[in-house]
């Protein structure tokens, strides 16, 4: 049994408990978080992580009144424990259960949406405004971890807080990882903090140290007056924080109830930009995610024994990128390989241990890091940027204005692209396609298999010019991999099965879709024409228009309609001034939710039965009536 | 006659110099800059602050070997000067000639181009990376100004390069201000490093003057071994560079020849990263320049006596807009205005007057800015956030994730959206419709004239949602403003004028355009129709299918072709089924030059006589060949 969390269904509930007793409250939810991700799969450690975090927040603080930002916020599932979502912790990540993300049309405790990491301090200062605007007196609380503090927004936002003073408050939860661990600067400042006493002290400790120190102490008020600014160095840890106008608290245990109480409840009443440093450790509490809290940072379904997830039969496109890049390097020294604090997720594990000097993990920076790669490639390396769809929204600046401008020969590796499944609206890579194809220099491409892949990706370090590779998350399509790679000519589509009078033309995990499509066609008795189209930019031209003269198009993407491929297709057709009907299959003008992959497409309408009535609904000729047929291209020749 | 400058065709030659001339060289470089300024426009207020800064840069590195990199890169114009561009300055951002920033094109001391701020330490670092993996010698510098700073992705790269302790030196390029005054938290740090002797005392200087307190003196020695790391504090200044890990250098000043000289040959010398802080004042030398440094950021052609530029006959779209949304504030107390950076260039200058509680500049932070109105949407307020299309790239994002995601009503008011003339390619705006239409739950509009963007604006405070809004850069086209505002019909077209068998649809710039095309058409005798879209999304389906039955099409829109305003109104055909000959005018897939906006145009093939020809080319039946309109639309029925 349960025993305190069964009777917490509010943060009330919470207010109620004797605070001796928070200690087994936090011991159930972790066995609740356990269980549930175990079932479900999700982000594991980070929640291990902010048990007691999330226990004292709700227990000082009164949300909804009081607004809590969870920075990235995957780590929010303690707090939907406790704010009456326990029971939907079973559904956790599911299609149409409970996100793994806040959300505020899933409970008003939840005041902001997040899901890309840095967001929180902006969105938090925006709300503390409005609160002063609008005459109001609640706290606004963003918690972020020490990887997320390394994105460039949340360094804009710290600046600009601290140059507004509003009564905010910001809860530094420093684990010391993003999913990997973490660099750069700033955490090497961090670490300084959390280990030197003369950094970590309080400000009292340190003057009762100074004044023991023969000829120091009773000095210290003459020098004070002279000194004045310096010695805060002498008082202050967190300087750099301060210097930003932050009062800056801590390093405080982040796994004490009680230091946490203490601190939070001051904290609470102090005025102006407040900085709480808190130390915790993800995995808290279950030994295999605190010994591997990157294996566990988002994890599928294991078993809760021994930590371990069942073992997957294929190899992810993001492995081939992996193996095969490391391939690549040894042959060409000029091949550098940067990530975005996604070393593992993008597949740059080995990478990183083969050629450590050649490989670059810069933070949750995308911004720098594509700039960087600029700068790399203006003198003669090959970079290849590896970062997921969804987050190269972060960086299209610098892709428009730094690499494509300056025709600079950067291959952008694109992982997670089209639908992710159970993380949802804020991590599905359905945009790429739109924002990318609009950009001068620009190649891209997107396999259609991890063969494909490989090819693209030797191909693209043939090319004098920056390069886009976008391809889905997870297993490849099981086909084999040829032993010599070749190089594709850009732009040249390749016919996969002949037919009549109707071509499929497919682009990445739309070409899988399309051989489905070609079945339950063939089914009903008809032989499509599939076409793998491989580039988006260049588009083979030639090739369209001689399948547009002779067949309806379809065209498949797993990116959004609205100036994706199916749309790149329809400028080449009205600029040459070929009349085609054409049925574009994609991704709708929404947002799409979490849930499995394939339960996603058969939402959108996207599954290949689907897609097969559509195309009979729109030419039921093609099943026979040729009247309708025949009357529909008269007048072309 | 320019004695010194006129010896000057390479850093060769001014190596050859003697140093006790290059204060005359100086004032001689001041004379070209504003008398090339005062012919051509351009940046002068910057380009007069670095004037001994880039002297000493070249005296003391070698460049091509070296390399410097201008952040935003406005400022190179002395650089330019001093690499063998003197003669060119007369060509300064016209058409064909000299770009105001800096272009490897252009020549081989340009080793990395800029536009956007923020981004030379990212490019530095990845040089300098470049540079030790190649086992090359030489210095790498970026040149960064403290409101370039404020950029996220400054910090971002500063955390980065102070974790790779690679050999870079970068020159702060203090001067208070951005583009207006200064803003944040790091403005004030860097204020106090200015003007407070405790912070900018060099570690000799401390330590004398420690020396001279009784009882400190003798003790440091013995208190330095306890704290050794909070002693730094007192020794060292800049310390929140330092804790990033750079060495701190400053504050120097940035017009004293001999202070550089030293302060750079020993930076030069020294290894890791290194920061060196001078102080320099915008528009020195130049007195309307140094008293209005806001004005004479970026200018057009002047008066050299008196600093005046030309009265303007028509106020801009800017203008309107800052004029109304003063009105608007002035009714709806939720309004509140945010601006990166670009008070007076947005059009904010009268809002931040009248309603200082409730106006923002955040710095030069689009992603901040965009994320904090996210913030503040959510707690009921309206926020506006004006930025230019250009920069709307750095916070796409937040645009999808933070605004759109949670459809919340941020107004996004896009200012010198499409061509903006002799800032070139990294400045025009012409990507945005391609990349903002993709995005759910945002409507976008783009209005025709300056009447129309009031009512869109005030259409825009109507919808419950968020709303891009994108004009141009300049004067309004002089039409007369209604008396009364009108909300518009989302999506709604408006026929400006009847024809017979084509019907020109544009949207924004692309109407004005379109009226001047249907009256060189009218001249060779035939009357097209003529649409004002307004809106890019929603699009008005309705009235485009009725269009489309009865005319050809074309669009005009100054975007690009790629994913813009054509190929949307190109996937409501086809989506209907549809088939309509669509001619698309607008931006070829290519990064357009600097130049006048109109010769840009005629050099895109976008002139009114251009378009008419394209129109007629190919639909000859328009001019009376019945036939083959005839033929052509044949089957159709």
């Amino acid at each position: 049994m349960q025993g305190i969390l069964d009777s917490i269904n509010s943060p009330r509930d919470l207010k109620n408990l004797e605070f001796k007793d928070m200690s087994q409250l936090a011991a159930e939810i972790r066995q609740l978080l356990i269980k549930s991700v175990s079932e479900c799969g999700g982000h594991l450690a980070a929640n291990l992580g902010v048990v007691e975090i999330s226990i004292v927040l709700h227990y000082i603080f009164n949300t909804p009144d009081d607004k809590i930002i969870w920075d990235v916020g995957h780590q929010s599932y303690v707090h939907k424990i406790l704010t009456g979502r326990q029971e939907k912790m079973s559904s956790l990540r599911q299609f149409g259960g409970m996100s793994g993300f806040p959300r505020f049309d899933e409970s008003s405790h939840d005041s902001f949406n997040t899901g890309h990491s840095s967001t929180s301090i902006s969105a938090a200062l925006g709300m503390a405004i409005a609160r002063d605007i609008k005459g109001e007196n609640h706290s606004v609380i963003a918690v972020i971890g020490d990887g997320a503090l390394t994105g460039g927004m949340a360094f804009e936002a710290l600046n600009h807080a601290g140059h507004e003073s509003r009564d905010l408050l910001v809860i530094l939860n420093d684990n010391e990882m993003s999913i990997s661990r973490n660099v750069g600067a700033m955490s090497a400042y961090l670490n300084r903090l959390r280990t030197d006493p003369s950094y970590s002290r309080t400000k009292e400790e340190i003057e009762a140290a100074l004044s023991r120190i023969p000829g120091i102490g009773p000095n210290i008020a003459r020098a004070a007056n002279r000194f004045k600014d310096t010695l805060k160095y002498f008082l202050v840890p967190g300087i750099l924080f301060e210097e930003l106008g932050f009062t800056y608290i801590g390093p405080v245990n982040g796994h004490s109830l009680e230091e946490l109480k203490l601190v939070l409840s001051n904290a609470r009443r102090m005025k102006g930009p407040i900085l709480v440093h808190t130390i915790t450790q993800k995995g808290k509490g279950y030994e295999p995610a605190s010994n591997h809290p990157d294996v566990f940072h988002g994890i599928g379904p294991f078993d809760v024994r021994t930590g371990n997830t069942p073992q997957k039969a294929i190899k992810t496109y993001t492995e081939f990128f992996g193996d095969f890049l490391v391939q690549q390097a040894k042959e060409d020294k000029s091949i550098v390989a940067i990530t975005a604090a996604m070393t593992s997720g993008t597949g740059l594990d080995e990478f990183s241990r083969t050629f450590p000097e050649r490989f670059f993990d810069v933070g949750i920076c995308e911004q720098h890091a594509v700039t960087m790669a600029a700068g790399m490639a203006r003198q003669g390396l090959k970079p290849v940027v590896a970062i997921y769809s969804t987050f190269v929204q972060r960086a299209y600046d610098q892709i428009i204005h730094d690499v494509a401008m300056q025709n600079l020969p950067v291959v952008f590796a694109i992982d997670r692209a089209g639908l992710v499944g159970e993380d949802g609206p804020t991590h599905h890579g359905v945009f790429d396609l739109s924002f990318l194809r609009n950009v001068p220099n620009l190649t891209i491409m997107a396999p259609s298999n991890e063969n494909e892949l490989l090819d693209m990706l030797y191909t693209a370090f043939r090319i004098n010019g920056p390069v886009a590779i976008r391809y889905p998350r997870g297993a490849g399509e099981g086909v084999k991999i040829s032993a010599k790679r070749s190089i594709l000519e850009p732009g040249k589509f390749k016919e996969i099965s002949r037919g009549e009078k109707l071509a499929i033309v497919a682009i990445g995990r739309g070409v899988s879709i399309g051989r489905e499509v070609m079945r339950v066609l063939a089914e009903r008795g008809f032989n499509a024409m599939l076409v793998d189209a491989r580039f988006i930019k260049p588009l083979d031209q030639e090739s369209l228009l001689k399948l547009a003269r002779n067949n309806y198009l379809v065209t498949i993407e797993d990116n959004c309609l609205a100036g994706g491929f199916g749309s790149a297709l329809l400028e080449v057709l009205a600029d040459n001034n070929i009349e085609c009907e054409l049925l574009r299959i994609g991704i709708a003008d929404e947002f799409v939710e979490h849930g499995k992959v394939d339960l996603l497409f058969d939402y959108l309408n996207m599954d290949p039965e689907s897609i097969a009535d559509r195309i009979i609904s729109r030419w039921p000729a093609i099943l026979g009536k040729k009247e309708k047929w025949e009357l529909l291209k008269f007048g072309e020749t």
